[in-house]
Protein backbone atom coordinates (compact mmCIF):
# COMPACT_ATOMS: atom_id res chain seq x y z
CA UNK A 1 0.00 0.00 0.00
CA UNK A 2 1.60 3.62 -0.80
CA UNK A 3 1.89 5.80 2.55
CA UNK A 4 1.48 3.02 5.05
CA UNK A 5 4.30 3.52 7.21
CA UNK A 6 4.44 -0.24 7.43
CA UNK A 7 4.68 -1.18 4.17
CA UNK A 8 7.39 0.89 3.65
CA UNK A 9 9.14 -0.37 7.39
CA UNK A 10 8.45 -3.86 5.30
CA UNK A 11 10.14 -3.03 1.99
CA UNK A 12 13.11 -1.32 4.04
CA UNK A 13 12.05 2.30 2.85
CA UNK A 14 12.01 3.38 6.33
CA UNK A 15 14.76 1.81 8.99
CA UNK A 16 13.60 0.55 11.65
CA UNK A 17 14.76 -1.56 14.36
CA UNK A 18 13.99 -4.88 13.65
CA UNK A 19 14.71 -7.55 16.31
CA UNK A 20 12.38 -10.53 14.29
CA UNK A 21 11.70 -11.12 10.35
CA UNK A 22 10.37 -14.41 8.73
CA UNK A 23 8.43 -14.42 4.96
CA UNK A 24 5.79 -13.89 7.30
CA UNK A 25 6.20 -11.30 9.85
CA UNK A 26 8.41 -8.41 11.28
CA UNK A 27 9.16 -7.22 14.39
CA UNK A 28 10.76 -4.13 15.51
CA UNK A 29 11.42 -1.86 18.67
CA UNK A 30 8.29 1.02 18.61
CA UNK A 31 9.45 4.17 18.25
CA UNK A 32 7.40 6.22 20.96
CA UNK A 33 7.47 3.09 23.40
CA UNK A 34 5.41 3.35 26.74
CA UNK A 35 7.23 0.44 28.60
CA UNK A 36 10.58 -1.08 28.86
CA UNK A 37 10.04 -3.41 26.43
CA UNK A 38 7.38 -2.34 23.58
CA UNK A 39 7.81 -4.27 20.04
CA UNK A 40 5.56 -4.05 17.42
CA UNK A 41 4.88 -7.39 15.03
CA UNK A 42 3.28 -6.60 11.78
CA UNK A 43 2.31 -9.32 9.35
CA UNK A 44 4.28 -7.85 5.61
CA UNK A 45 0.54 -8.57 3.90
CA UNK A 46 -1.25 -4.88 4.31
CA UNK A 47 -4.17 -6.25 6.43
CA UNK A 48 -5.71 -2.21 7.49
CA UNK A 49 -7.25 -3.54 11.02
CA UNK A 50 -8.28 -6.65 12.74
CA UNK A 51 -11.79 -5.80 10.97
CA UNK A 52 -10.01 -6.78 8.00
CA UNK A 53 -8.81 -10.50 8.92
CA UNK A 54 -10.36 -12.52 6.31
CA UNK A 55 -10.57 -16.53 6.81
CA UNK A 56 -7.80 -16.91 4.62
CA UNK A 57 -5.68 -14.75 6.81
CA UNK A 58 -5.98 -17.69 10.16
CA UNK A 59 -3.03 -19.34 9.64
CA UNK A 60 -1.63 -15.79 9.25
CA UNK A 61 -2.71 -14.60 12.72
CA UNK A 62 -2.31 -17.88 14.29
CA UNK A 63 1.36 -17.28 13.27
CA UNK A 64 2.05 -14.38 14.86
CA UNK A 65 0.44 -15.41 18.55
CA UNK A 66 3.16 -18.11 18.05
CA UNK A 67 5.83 -15.68 17.03
CA UNK A 68 4.50 -12.86 19.98
CA UNK A 69 5.34 -15.59 22.27
CA UNK A 70 8.45 -16.52 21.32
CA UNK A 71 9.36 -12.55 21.16
CA UNK A 72 8.59 -12.50 24.37
CA UNK A 73 11.06 -15.60 25.32
CA UNK A 74 13.51 -13.66 23.81
CA UNK A 75 13.18 -10.57 25.40
CA UNK A 76 13.20 -12.05 28.57
CA UNK A 77 9.68 -11.00 29.75
CA UNK A 78 8.20 -14.43 29.70
CA UNK A 79 8.76 -15.07 33.27
CA UNK A 80 7.48 -12.22 34.97
CA UNK A 81 4.67 -11.77 31.98
CA UNK A 82 3.58 -9.29 29.27
CA UNK A 83 0.72 -8.31 27.12
CA UNK A 84 -0.58 -8.45 23.82
CA UNK A 85 -3.02 -6.20 22.56
CA UNK A 86 -3.91 -5.34 18.99
CA UNK A 87 -6.61 -1.98 18.94
CA UNK A 88 -9.16 -1.68 15.84
CA UNK A 89 -10.46 1.64 14.81
CA UNK A 90 -11.02 4.97 16.96
CA UNK A 91 -12.12 3.56 20.14
CA UNK A 92 -9.42 1.17 20.50
CA UNK A 93 -6.99 3.95 19.90
CA UNK A 94 -5.66 2.51 16.24
CA UNK A 95 -2.90 4.66 15.12
CA UNK A 96 -1.34 3.19 11.90
CA UNK A 97 -3.89 1.02 9.68
CA UNK A 98 -1.60 -1.73 9.20
CA UNK A 99 -2.53 -4.37 11.39
CA UNK A 100 0.20 -4.46 14.47
CA UNK A 101 0.09 -6.54 17.64
CA UNK A 102 1.92 -5.04 20.21
CA UNK A 103 3.78 -6.91 22.93
CA UNK A 104 4.89 -5.10 26.08
CA UNK A 105 6.68 -5.79 29.18
CA UNK A 106 9.75 -5.31 31.38
CA UNK A 107 6.99 -3.86 34.42
CA UNK A 108 3.68 -4.28 35.79
CA UNK A 109 1.90 -2.69 33.17
CA UNK A 110 -1.74 -1.91 34.80
CA UNK A 111 -5.09 -1.19 33.28
CA UNK A 112 -5.77 -2.74 29.95
CA UNK A 113 -7.86 0.29 29.48
CA UNK A 114 -8.39 3.64 30.85
CA UNK A 115 -10.71 3.53 33.76
CA UNK B 1 -7.82 -28.84 34.42
CA UNK B 2 -9.32 -29.65 37.93
CA UNK B 3 -9.89 -26.42 39.67
CA UNK B 4 -9.68 -23.97 36.24
CA UNK B 5 -12.79 -21.70 36.78
CA UNK B 6 -12.46 -21.39 32.54
CA UNK B 7 -12.95 -25.41 32.44
CA UNK B 8 -15.32 -25.46 34.49
CA UNK B 9 -17.53 -23.15 32.03
CA UNK B 10 -16.52 -25.03 29.33
CA UNK B 11 -17.85 -27.71 30.86
CA UNK B 12 -20.89 -26.20 31.78
CA UNK B 13 -20.33 -26.61 35.97
CA UNK B 14 -20.32 -23.23 36.31
CA UNK B 15 -22.96 -20.70 34.18
CA UNK B 16 -22.18 -18.00 32.13
CA UNK B 17 -23.58 -15.58 29.60
CA UNK B 18 -21.92 -17.16 26.72
CA UNK B 19 -22.70 -15.57 23.40
CA UNK B 20 -20.56 -17.76 20.68
CA UNK B 21 -19.49 -21.11 20.83
CA UNK B 22 -18.22 -23.78 18.50
CA UNK B 23 -16.18 -26.59 19.02
CA UNK B 24 -13.15 -25.20 19.44
CA UNK B 25 -13.76 -21.86 21.55
CA UNK B 26 -16.39 -20.25 23.76
CA UNK B 27 -17.11 -16.45 24.48
CA UNK B 28 -19.06 -14.78 27.32
CA UNK B 29 -19.42 -11.73 29.04
CA UNK B 30 -17.13 -10.79 31.89
CA UNK B 31 -18.28 -10.29 35.23
CA UNK B 32 -16.29 -7.59 36.33
CA UNK B 33 -16.95 -5.20 33.11
CA UNK B 34 -14.36 -2.44 32.55
CA UNK B 35 -16.21 -1.04 29.25
CA UNK B 36 -19.57 -1.03 28.01
CA UNK B 37 -18.76 -4.31 25.88
CA UNK B 38 -16.29 -7.14 27.51
CA UNK B 39 -16.25 -10.59 26.66
CA UNK B 40 -13.98 -12.94 27.34
CA UNK B 41 -12.98 -15.43 24.59
CA UNK B 42 -11.21 -19.01 25.60
CA UNK B 43 -10.42 -21.97 23.84
CA UNK B 44 -12.03 -25.05 25.20
CA UNK B 45 -8.52 -26.84 25.11
CA UNK B 46 -6.63 -25.75 29.13
CA UNK B 47 -3.70 -23.87 27.62
CA UNK B 48 -2.21 -21.78 30.48
CA UNK B 49 -1.34 -19.10 29.23
CA UNK B 50 0.15 -17.30 26.32
CA UNK B 51 3.61 -18.76 27.13
CA UNK B 52 2.13 -21.86 26.69
CA UNK B 53 1.59 -21.81 23.19
CA UNK B 54 2.36 -24.70 21.27
CA UNK B 55 3.15 -24.61 16.98
CA UNK B 56 -0.19 -27.05 17.29
CA UNK B 57 -2.10 -24.19 18.59
CA UNK B 58 -1.21 -21.78 15.61
CA UNK B 59 -4.71 -22.93 14.46
CA UNK B 60 -7.07 -22.42 17.01
CA UNK B 61 -5.25 -19.11 17.83
CA UNK B 62 -5.67 -18.48 14.17
CA UNK B 63 -9.29 -19.09 14.80
CA UNK B 64 -9.22 -17.41 17.80
CA UNK B 65 -8.65 -13.90 16.24
CA UNK B 66 -10.99 -14.55 13.63
CA UNK B 67 -13.87 -15.48 15.93
CA UNK B 68 -12.87 -12.29 17.70
CA UNK B 69 -13.12 -10.47 15.30
CA UNK B 70 -16.62 -11.48 14.32
CA UNK B 71 -17.52 -11.27 17.61
CA UNK B 72 -16.51 -7.48 17.49
CA UNK B 73 -19.33 -7.31 14.36
CA UNK B 74 -21.77 -9.06 16.05
CA UNK B 75 -21.98 -6.70 18.86
CA UNK B 76 -21.85 -3.61 17.29
CA UNK B 77 -18.36 -2.37 18.08
CA UNK B 78 -16.76 -2.73 14.66
CA UNK B 79 -16.98 0.60 13.00
CA UNK B 80 -16.35 2.54 16.67
CA UNK B 81 -13.46 0.24 16.92
CA UNK B 82 -12.32 -2.20 19.92
CA UNK B 83 -9.35 -3.87 21.78
CA UNK B 84 -8.24 -7.52 21.66
CA UNK B 85 -5.75 -8.14 24.94
CA UNK B 86 -3.92 -11.20 25.99
CA UNK B 87 -2.26 -10.87 29.25
CA UNK B 88 0.33 -13.42 30.38
CA UNK B 89 1.38 -13.63 33.82
CA UNK B 90 2.15 -10.92 36.61
CA UNK B 91 3.28 -8.35 34.81
CA UNK B 92 0.76 -8.71 31.89
CA UNK B 93 -2.17 -9.09 35.04
CA UNK B 94 -3.36 -11.98 34.12
CA UNK B 95 -5.94 -12.93 36.73
CA UNK B 96 -7.22 -16.65 35.45
CA UNK B 97 -4.49 -19.50 34.13
CA UNK B 98 -6.92 -20.60 31.18
CA UNK B 99 -5.46 -18.29 27.85
CA UNK B 100 -8.10 -15.79 26.78
CA UNK B 101 -8.66 -13.10 24.89
CA UNK B 102 -10.53 -9.69 26.52
CA UNK B 103 -12.73 -7.99 23.64
CA UNK B 104 -12.75 -4.75 24.82
CA UNK B 105 -15.59 -1.63 23.11
CA UNK B 106 -18.48 0.46 23.68
CA UNK B 107 -16.46 3.52 24.50
CA UNK B 108 -13.02 5.30 23.82
CA UNK B 109 -10.64 3.35 25.59
CA UNK B 110 -7.52 5.25 26.24
CA UNK B 111 -4.06 3.84 27.00
CA UNK B 112 -2.98 0.34 26.58
CA UNK B 113 -1.00 0.04 29.81
CA UNK B 114 -0.83 2.19 32.76
CA UNK B 115 1.64 4.76 32.30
Amino acid sequence: MDNCIFCKIVNGEIPSRIIYEDEHVIAFHDINPIAPIHILLIPRLHISSFNDILPENKELMGHMAWVSKEIAKQNKIDEKGYRIVFNCGEHGGQEVYHLHAHILGGRLLGGLVKR
